[in-house]
């Protein structure tokens, strides 16, 4: 993935693509329930490993089967192609 | 662990005894930070097994190599002796 911000066009366009994410104070947003803690916490070690290829990093918070998610380039203070691939991924392993 | 809720004397007395931890707004609040990303959600792994265990989960945040931990018991609205005992895994593992 190479990395680059979007512009506003761009992030309109990534979000009609993906599902049940939202704009949320600049960040990419979106709340993944799962059936149990343990497929939650499953779920966040999948994503991680991907994450850490990625080398770029949720924002994410976790309460019993609920993960919370924000993504943003946190060096750019924007989004960017980093997040709409992590958000594809994170998608793909829920 | 047996399942008690917990008097403020009590609260007092483990706060005492935990080292990091605070009390914010009535949860047991603590911030713990990892070399990297990867040692960060290992050690979320190793306390969520623990947690499971004790059929007692934290409410925690991941950003990168911290994380941040509010612990209650939320049936009681209130600190129980499973979060006194979860606390004391997670230092142990940490």
């Amino acid at each position: 993935v190479t990395r680059r911000k979007l512009n506003d066009e761009e992030v309109q366009e990534a979000l009609a693509q993906l599902s049940g994410w939202s704009l949320e104070e600049g960040r990419l947003h979106k709340e993944f329930k799962f059936r149990t803690f343990a497929r939650a916490l499953g779920w966040m070690v999948s994503v991680g490993v991907e994450a850490d290829k990625l080398d770029h990093h949720p924002d994410w918070s976790n309460s019993y089967n609920k993960v919370k998610v924000n993504l943003i380039t946190h060096d750019m203070g924007a989004l960017s192609t980093l997040d709409i691939a992590l958000a594809q991924k994170m998608d793909e392993l829920a």
